[in-house]
């Protein structure tokens, strides 16, 4: 049943080569303080190659899109990593980057929609187009589960194919005009919708930033809550907590400061709960915790990180009615128009599964998948301690966000996976201030994990 | 098992009241000319209230998504059909509007849906985040059953979760800067994503169109193909072929013109072939079959209307490596990056459900579905003939298309749900070009097409 039972004494020794041998790399260099220079490692997407022959329209491309520095972060790295397996055909790859979920899905949530799925044969069970909002009965469910405490309403919520997928359309609602606020490092959606939508400037290599996004900077020192007092007014505000890369959670007292910077400033708040129920201290596990969040906050989560539903496709987002653009108008109703024209509802199948997740047994089955991550964490957190790093997160998220000081973050993705074939994600990855990190991520099998810290001591040793 | 055996005598006779009651309505105003004023009756988005004491943010409204006139059409459908049985509880409502899928998936794709389910619970078939273009086995049957003989590969089709959504998508990839054509009167989705992206003017109530938008008028005087010499150059033209809603299809010779015209202008064609499965003559089902199309048209299409997807979601889009903009720069480039950035894929379910459609007995029972909706739509041809109307539609498309002339599409629609009980789809809804028609879908169960097929009769014999 182990995957690594599979992994041949052959493979081993075929990639044993590459472990430690000796390069110019120097595991103490992380002391020494280099010039930063990450952006030019990072490209996927080609040049316009000269097509002298070729049929070209008269369409041009669309200038926002041709700002974006490089190909999204995750394709990125998986394409190295398939580069990486090109070179190293035997390697026994183990990926701790993507942050992509790995444990089965509790029987319980797939039997809800196999079942749905065969219902969908019967003249009874079939149903066609569903509500573009979601099925009622999950709706009020997710409200139940997760926010009935704090004022907000059924039709305040809208089921998505993921949260990722409701950052863009909520990128869409806003439109061009408008100016964004971001974690520096975060989740490179946020950065990437923006520049699509046209709403930043060009990217300035120098800083490594676009120009008119407001980049609040989360570094150890402020204790990864940035320093509001010179952050600039922006009329939204990407905030994730748990955060991801840095796994670092807003406490309530930080959030509470959040939302009274957003209503001095009239902003909304985008905020980010895919990972809150990973949270181990006693932080706000919904913004909506925070007395006068509904006037400013919108929040997004997900099913994903949850109950391993990546593939699967769910996810959800709240829109109070209580929220209103400068004109009195609602910020829901214009979304539910984009979820109406853009959208069509997520899978019949998948919300079943949503609907298996929020039943007490569905609910348990999420957190005993919660906890194996959990404890993946902590030996991943207590390896990079043990060889003295500086290490974050890891805490109150699947993420653990690992120090190099004065390296480059590409430098250091490309150092673990040529030595160790471990990947990882590159900390500038996630934007500027994630300069010198690393985030490892906790999602894979037991084993994995074990043999990845194995591979780290080896290394880092 | 027939919903129609539980239509309690008690809720005809309840209904009955409302049959042909005395109105001011005619039915042989329809030879009267009256000015065509449709959009007044159209409204669903509730204008801003006033909001004395309310917080409001700083945030300004997205003018673009002001400037949209109305709910989306289906949404709007819909409402009106609710607030219709609140005004007759016990009608026995026959939706024959929005274009739902009635009849259930068949078992072999249903039970491949719940294996793929199942299979999720055990560490040898979980799956997490798939590719962003879709499974690869599924982009291989899609393109060998569909593409093979035209030239287009697997690595130019991206599975998605709708032929919907990925209108939208391609809206962000295309921008603000183009200029867009459409058929009059259309699917409703080209014409609102492009007012939400800002390619468009303000609605002029006067012509009821939007500025900077093209009209190519399709009427039964030119065979519902636009008279192409009239037409002018934008950068994107959507076409649908089978037509929703007139249900025509375009000829080859047709489609070459249409590529040709394209060629010339340097123009994009957004083709929409979601029906080509319902044709009965020999055109072409795919816009790839007219030489020099690969250049000039990138292809959507969907597992709605063939397998019952309309609930389960899964659609692709084929955007050809041949396809350039005018720097040279692949539009199939920018539409993985967007693909990448603002989706993560589709349902691994939903995939294993479009793998199993592909099959051999998959296309045969996909065949047997189309087959069954087409004998609707020939019935419910036979009804209007037999009443003198004039009918489009039916041979090529799952739509009838009923000629009214001189009528408003609104009082049509109203009218014929007032007195029958029936949901049809007023032709307005589809653009100015639709005034004077009513879409009438072929989706439903047989005994309730029959059922709505004696209505109509009662109503206009």
């Amino acid at each position: 049943m182990s995957l690594m039972n599979s992994l041949s004494t052959s493979m081993i020794s075929s990639s044993s080569s590459a472990f430690l041998a000796a390069t110019s790399f120097n595991s103490r260099t992380h002391i020494v303080s280099v010039p930063v220079k990450g952006i030019n490692v990072f490209k996927c997407v080609a040049t316009p190659q000269e097509q002298r022959t070729a049929y070209k329209t008269k369409v041009s491309r669309n200038e926002n899109i041709a700002k974006l520095q490089a190909g999204y972060l995750f394709p990125e790295v998986a394409r190295r990593r398939a580069a990486h397996l090109l070179k190293y055909p035997n390697a026994q790859v183990i990926s701790l980057g993507i942050g992509d979920t790995t444990e089965p899905i509790p029987d319980v949530i797939t039997s809800a929609m196999a079942k749905r799925s065969h219902a969908l044969s019967t003249l009874e069970g079939y149903s066609g187009y569903g509500a573009e909002q979601g099925e009622k009965a999950l709706r009020a469910a997710l409200n139940s589960v997760f926010y009935s405490d704090f004022g907000i309403e059924e039709d305040d919520l809208f089921v998505s194919d993921g949260a990722k997928c409701d950052i863009s359309r909520l990128q869409v609602v806003f439109g061009s005009n408008v100016t964004m606020a971001v974690q520096d490092p975060s989740y490179p959606a946020y950065v990437d919708s923006s520049v699509i939508m046209g709403q930043t400037g060009q990217f300035q290599k120098d800083v490594e930033k676009y120009a008119n996004i407001e980049y609040m900077r989360c570094t150890p020192e402020n204790g990864f809550f940035p320093d509001l007092s010179t952050v600039a007014r922006t009329d939204i505000i990407f905030f994730c907590s748990p955060n991801n890369p840095s796994g670092a959670a807003a406490t309530r007292e930080q959030l509470t400061r959040l939302v009274q910077f957003a209503r001095e400033n009239g902003s909304i708040i985008v905020y980010d709960s895919a990972y809150a129920m990973y949270m181990s201290e006693d932080n706000p596990r919904s913004i909506f915790e925070i007395p006068g969040a509904k006037e400013v906050a919108i929040e997004t989560a997900s099913f994903s990180k949850y109950a391993g539903f990546t593939g699967v496709r769910l996810g959800w987002t709240v829109v109070p009615k209580q929220l209103l653009f400068s004109d009195g108008f609602p910020v829901a109703k214009d979304f539910n128009r984009i979820v109406c024209t853009c959208f069509n509802g997520a899978s019949n199948i998948a919300q079943a599964g949503g609907l298996a997740c929020l039943s007490p047994e569905g609910l348990e089955a999420m957190q005993e998948v919660i906890g194996f991550y959990k404890e993946n964490t902590k030996i991943i957190v207590e390896t990079f301690n043990s060889l003295g790093f500086k290490v974050y997160g890891g805490k109150n998220a699947p993420y653990v966000w690992v120090h190099f000081p004065g390296r480059n973050s590409w430098d250091v993705f490309s150092e673990i996976l040529e030595k160790t074939h471990i990947v990882t994600t590159p900390g500038t990855g996630f934007g500027p201030g994630g300069e010198g990190f690393i985030r490892v991520s906790a999602f894979g099998h037991r084993e994995n994990v074990l043999e990845a810290c194995r591979r780290f001591k080896q290394l880092y040793n």
